[in-house]
């Protein structure tokens, strides 16, 4: 089965670097998913293709026309069809790597990229669009986002990563950060790679590096931290 | 005065699609901004140009070479750049939009880009690498997550967006979300406008649209709400 995404924007040809390469890009030559990018600007119906306008009530910036937005989306994505429909937005409910896995698990995603001060509420209401951030930081707009998720949700598709994923998902769901890692050569400028890790006794270098994972995220993510002690901190 | 960006990537070609365009390329052009992507392959030395090997103490995937990342390193950011070195990274500290203004006011950015497991932890001690995490999500590599810090800083740059980003900005670095926005026509599908925005009364326009983002806030983002009430919730 093919995950579908279709990404709305005003900037279709953003999306030609980081989705055609690497991971992402053999994935959608094999077939494992496809995406299509819709111009927003297309579904305008005045002789400008205005999609924008002037905020009610005042204000900076300008606003993206519900009317227009209903256009574009109705045509991607029809009454009927089971993909989720996602806004890119900085009010959004945070991406997380649980939502990331659900959405894998689908048939794909409809997203809408916004773009100036935001999009009008009732389409957003009307279409019951699922609000995501990816930060709380501003971005210039949807885009970047956009391509941020299909990222994280490609790479769980099936047959992209193979087995690679699996270690390296349980350490991020367990709640920690994960361990500092090494590899060859022996010595770097003089530094040497925790002779724990040469030791060859699995045990030992399972505790070292879940005590280094405590150890980050008690010192880096206070929040992760609290959240994960209750659980059981201090099994190693 | 041009902020200097320097991306290490296995995916140069990655970086051709989004920030070409739109803003982040108009901006390019005006020499705003410039970008300069680097291979790090072209920095290997053994004649297959490997630039991972097997982790220490064993597990899944490949960890990158701190010798190969720091000729690389080196080679784009000599000792006495005055530009911040960060490594985008699940384990970093989570961006902010605090952090996106003061890199817009610095002289650039040197940017690594992990893949695989990760990097020696050696390479990011010793050249003192500040790690930043856009997500809690996994992504196939810091390509994306790159992506989105220059998409954020480089629409702060002066003169890429000029008066628009103000509003915005103080509306996010108040710690609410973003109240929802309403434009032309007058109605949608037999929704109205809200009947407060058209009234043309400003005070209560403002004290609506506080409301709007305070319940906004506290339905979506329980964390920035806690940290948002004891500074005065309510003010209006």
């Amino acid at each position: 089965m093919t995950f579908r995404a279709t990404v709305l924007t005003l900037y279709p040809e953003m999306f030609s670097g980081p989705l055609d390469i690497s991971l992402a890009g053999r994935a959608r030559e094999a077939g494992t998913w496809s995406l299509e990018t819709v111009q927003i600007r297309d579904f305008a119906t005045d002789k400008h293709r205005s999609v924008d306008d002037t905020p009610a009530g005042g204000g900076a910036g300008m606003v993206m026309r519900a009317d227009v937005l209903a256009r574009a989306l109705d045509h991607s994505a029809p009454p009927g069809d089971p993909r989720p429909r996602l806004l890119m937005s900085p009010r959004g409910r945070p991406l997380t790597q649980a939502r990331v896995r659900e959405l894998a698990a689908g048939p794909g995603a409809v997203i809408l990229c916004g773009r100036f001060e935001g999009i009008d509420q009732r389409l957003i209401d009307a279409r019951g669009l699922e609000e995501i951030s990816i930060g709380d930081y501003i971005l210039s707009g949807g885009e970047p986002a956009a391509m941020v998720l299909l990222d994280a949700v490609v790479r769980l598709l099936p047959g992209v990563m193979g087995n690679v994923v699996s270690g390296e998902e349980e350490s991020f769901e367990s709640g920690l950060l994960e361990h500092p890692h090494y590899t060859r050569p022996k010595e770097f400028e003089g530094r040497e790679i925790p002779e724990v890790l040469t030791s060859g006794n699995h045990a030992k270098i399972a505790a070292w590096r879940h005590e280094q994972a405590e150890r980050l995220t008690a010192e880096r993510r206070p929040d992760l931290w609290q959240a994960y002690r209750p659980r059981g901190g201090g099994k190693a």
